[in-house]
């Protein structure tokens, strides 16, 4: 029985009809541009009504604020029914998934990393013995590799496993406490197995981090086996249902036949074997990569449609004739909507160029043609953490568009944020991940540079080859409506990233020149922050011309034009954030700089009506949104109060009265002075 | 009895001498400058000791991990202790009080808010009446302004109090849902009294929002009185105990003696009274901004300790010769970490030059003389903004720089980060406060241009009245060192303000002029960017300016060298993240910008050995942080392992054994195909 008040509503019945009315493209258009068709269009729209539809799926604002040991006992409850209803448990995990909750589902890492490891790393025995286990969840693991003082360095992990011929098995060990197991998903409370990556070690020679295969607790009872000290390490900046844990081996003995052994084997008189070529195994793991760049524009997205939405209904201070204006119509909330807009629909072009690159080198990896590894690593790397990045600056900057409200976890907009916390960090730490793509500009820049090697670089890194030609252009655009077509700001991403690539490779080299450095040295000490700048903006070169060239194959008159603009301001937010490249390059004058700020503004001006179509044409259901300020039928006002004094566990009377015993000590019992 | 482990630890025992050795500066000479000197900083960790010593205000890492029922009667504990312990309550709230927990305490919105405003407000039979009650906390109040649909617009809200002359009485009514009372801190579950702000209406005239005091509960039962809907909020992003609250009044009657009266009266005729000049109420107002401002570096500094001693325990990669790099070393951390050390330190320098303009000011209200509010409020208002705006990003670069221990609330960087969530939206939304400041700086521009205002611009706006010969300077610098100098770079911050003013001015003008365009339209619609531009560099300004004069007022050399490379590294940041005004106007060229980076990347390699020393001059006690990794010790990962084992409340055994009942259904169960 809901409280209902009294009080009016002022709404009108259909706050955003005319806003609706007055996009000037087809929304189902652009729609099915962004999911590619209207099949899957229809898919995610389904998907999105089983959960609305399910009682224990379902968007529960009554369920924010709880404890860390409650929220895992309702995500256990979640995990059960999903898996009731989405009986597909080869790809169990849906890639809406990550949408659908403030937390990542029970098993989450289970299906993402355990059982593909066994896929990939298992040989064909071993995998008879575990793999039908595992996808039916009867072995539930976890992948041991970071430790508590080792993470993004894998190879000097410090727990070792010792073969012992007599025994013909392996015996693991934490030698010291920073070797203890570290932030392992699943490990804390509700994995059986783990795939422990430990420091091989035969007769006393070392192989490197090897995976094997290890139960450390007891399928029947779920305690801990003997000799396995394992628990939760704790409360997090999100991710809070996820029992992220730590493992201590004290000795362990585990049979031989337990090292994961598709790509290396020991045999019972303690011979090292490699076989095959792992390199299979990396591709395939950049899948989880890959994932991320998908949420990135979908998080993005979802906290745009949000925002937008509120940002219409919302008015604030009195115009010229005395009427409320709508926030959306203040430039400065323009600037914190637009661009973001901008950077989820390029981010969606560009994955699927990239998408599909990952797949052409999975085929022919299959193969044993490894020729597109390293150019993906090359740009996964830098990729994954410039759109995590992008999304993150982007989240926290939407949040504050809403003002008080945003800050309110009834705006969806918290809890969204608070899932995206660790995306900077995990699988793959954000700088080291710049760093790594960097590393790969710089080879192929020097490449470039040699006449024998300058014809083979791939098309994203084949600006390098004519870096001289290219950087002593100059931009020639001298009016305010040039700065709007996209040929000229295309040359200006790609000069920027030429710049700065070869600013780096420079820098790098006067340290080992003049300064006698030792490359390594140089790398790390003196060229870190150039060496970052030149991986970011080869990202943003990229993913504007991924968007550039959808663009360009677009029929739909109305559909191209406003991508047009959504692009010109992608590139200008980026060059107008940071000219420093164009400016030092000699490519641009101050004039210029002016007009490009001004090209910017005036695209702020014409996108504004667009504004709810581009965010509403990502079909995000408002149980997916879960949010009371942001919701299809813009009645902001009426439901906060409702899920206020509905939903919020604070607001029943006993818990009230209870917390006014707690009170009562307070009240009336400070010293004061006699006045 | 905590669990000790068997695993052997690798720390050294005194991690942290050789970088304490290496510092160039006196560490006790710094610390007395930084709190003006050696009695205030007695008295600072004098306070830290007495909450390290006492059982209840002490933190307790397993307390992290509750609901906000826990939470909150944790803090109800914790607020009557300290009361305890601190008999101060004409000011009850001592000023390092809120870097003590990651939650504010109980009644801090009554200290800063209700209490003042019966001081302020109130007239002398009023202040009688309440004062005394309001002191000891019988009375508990709070402040009610914001509504649910009108936050910064004051003008507009929308609750009325409509004066009855049969009665004599006010009759206090939300006419609508828009107008419940909102965001209401302290009145979900605390408060007996609200100070509500209503449009006053006397015979069907309206006379603007006023104050009056309502009660709300019943100071025995703390029931809600009849015609009063009041509960707290809900969940939020940050601030989880404080118990936001709304409020609804159904046509509550309250006698006319309850309308604050020191600045207006209402007669027991209906005639409307003004009496005296509210400006000094505002001018003690603004307090609550200053002590933002304080709150920026201290908060920004507190986490710069946990990183700094963080980054100097952790090792990543070996380097050329093989041994295990600190993480300091490499120019990626430093270049995260160092900037924001500038930061903390410019804005405490700046800062007690803001709090002697606050004091001047007071003075000068007290003697009826208002010449200075007016400067104060176009300071005050952009640099809560730009402060808030700078720890904020600050804070969420710094747990990223940790990586995943970063991540982790035992860090002790999360409940500081989640604690300064609201501080970008209260007490002025920032973007709001931007455009205040840029207001202000449009009038004094305009004055300049005028020969009979030009020479009574204040001191930090007198660059405006030579703007044109200024902005036609240009840098004369020529080679690297030079751009360590301060005289030229505090020529490049003084030259971006004013251009950036100029700019925005000119913009305004053509809109106007040009397009036709209303004044308050262009100001809201078509110049928005420019204006917030314009204010963030104006304090961008005023900072540098601060610690600038600060730095040449200093003997102590080593003091005022290692103070001037901050310094330097501080306006060098500024200059190359946003060179664009210094392009635009011709100030510098390509060449000087790159040199300006490289002057960058020298003082990031030169403060490099005097990290320790910055980050400890704080003099933080580590109980005051809250850390597991950057304590005094350097005991990063025994600490981590000894709060995962023996604080965490989810590896007791029996929340373990009760949890696997949850994930039991799950194990197991979900159906794979044969295969």
């Amino acid at each position: 029985s809901n409280k209902k008040h009294f009080l009016k509503s002022k709404m009108s019945t259909n706050p955003f009809k005319q806003e609706r009315e007055n996009v000037s493209f087809s929304q189902e258009a652009m729609a099915e541009l962004l999911y590619d068709g209207p099949e899957e269009l229809q898919k995610f729209r389904k998907f999105q009504q089983v959960f609305a539809d399910d009682p224990v799926l379902k968007f529960d604002p009554s369920k924010i604020d709880i404890s860390r040991k409650e929220l895992f006992a309702e995500y256990c409850k979640k995990t059960y029914r999903y898996h009731e209803l989405f009986n597909q448990s080869s790809n169990p995990i849906n890639k809406y998934c990550g949408l659908m909750f403030d937390e990542p589902l029970v098993g989450a890492v289970h299906h993402s990393m355990f059982v593909p490891s066994i896929q990939l790393l298992a040989d064909d025995e071993q995998q008879k013995k575990w793999l039908q286990d595992a996808l039916s969840m009867k072995i539930i693991g976890c992948y041991a590799q970071t430790e508590l003082a080792h993470g993004s360095d894998v190879q000097n992990l410090q727990t070792t496993s010792t073969y012992d011929q007599a025994t013909d098995s392996f015996i693991l060990n934490t030698p010291e406490v920073g070797a203890a197991k570290w932030w392992i998903g699943e490990l804390g409370l509700v994995a059986n197995h783990a795939i422990v990556y430990a420091q091989l070690i035969i007769n006393g020679q070392r192989y490197g981090p090897q995976p094997f295969m290890v139960q450390i607790r007891d399928l029947k009872t779920h305690k801990p086996l003997p000799g396995i000290d394992v628990g939760d390490i704790g409360p997090k900046y999100g991710y809070n249902s996820k029992d992220n844990g730590f493992l201590i081996l004290n000795k362990i003995r585990i049979p031989r036949t337990n090292m994961l052994s598709r790509y290396v084997k020991v045999t019972d008189k303690g011979e090292f074997i490699p076989a095959g070529n792992p390199k299979i195994v990396y591709a395939t793991m950049m899948k989880v990569r890959l994932g991320i760049l998908y949420e990135s524009y979908y998080f993005l997205a979802a906290q745009l449609t949000i925002a937008t939405r509120y940002s219409l209904i919302r008015k604030q201070f009195k115009d010229e004739n005395g009427i409320e204006r709508t926030i959306l119509d203040y430039q400065t909330q323009q600037d914190k909507l637009l661009p973001y807009m901008a950077d989820a629909y390029a981010m969606a072009f560009s994955f699927k160029k990239t998408m599909n690159m990952f797949q052409e080198n999975l085929q022919r990896c299959s193969k044993n043609d490894f020729s597109l590894l390293q150019d993906l690593h090359g740009l996964l790397s830098a990729h994954k953490s410039v759109s995590t990045h992008t999304t993150l600056v982007g989240m926290e900057k939407i949040r504050q568009s809403c003002g008080g409200h945003g800050f309110s976890s009834y705006s969806g907009l918290v809890g969204r944020l608070k899932l995206w916390y660790p995306y900077s960090t995990f699988e793959g730490e954000n700088t080291i991940m710049l760093l790594q793509t960097a590393r790969y500009l710089i080879k192929k820049f020097r490449k470039s540079i040699r006449p024998e090697s300058r014809n083979v670089l791939p098309p994203q890194c084949e600006y390098l080859r004519d870096h001289t030609l290219l950087l002593s252009t100059k931009c020639t655009s001298e009016n305010m409506r040039e700065f709007l077509l996209l040929e000229p700001l295309r040359k200006m991403m790609r000069f920027t990233a030429c710049f700065r690539v070869v600013k780096a490779a420079n820098q790098l080299e006067d340290q080992v020149k003049i300064k006698k450095m030792h490359p390594k040295e140089a790398f790390d000490t003196a060229a870190g922050s150039l060496l970052c700048d030149a991986a970011t903006s080869h990202i943003h070169y990229y993913i504007f011309n991924s968007f550039f060239e959808k663009i360009i194959q677009i029929n739909n008159e109305s559909i191209r034009e406003v991508l047009s603009k959504l692009c010109a301001l992608y590139a200008l937010t980026k060059i107008v954030d940071r000219p420093d490249a164009l400016y030092e390059g000699g490519h641009i004058n101050g004039e210029q700089l002016k007009l490009m700020r001004e090209a910017r503004e005036q695209l702020l001006f014409e996108l504004r009506p667009e504004a709810i179509g581009l965010a509403e044409a990502w079909n995000f259901h408002d149980n997916t949104l879960r949010s009371a300020i942001g919701s299809s039928k813009g009645d902001v006002y009426e439901t906060l109060l409702d899920w206020v004094q509905n939903k919020n566990p604070l607001n029943k009377p006993e818990v009230q009265s209870a917390l006014h015993e707690t009170i009562a000590p307070i009240i009336g019992k400070v010293q004061a002075p006699r006045l």
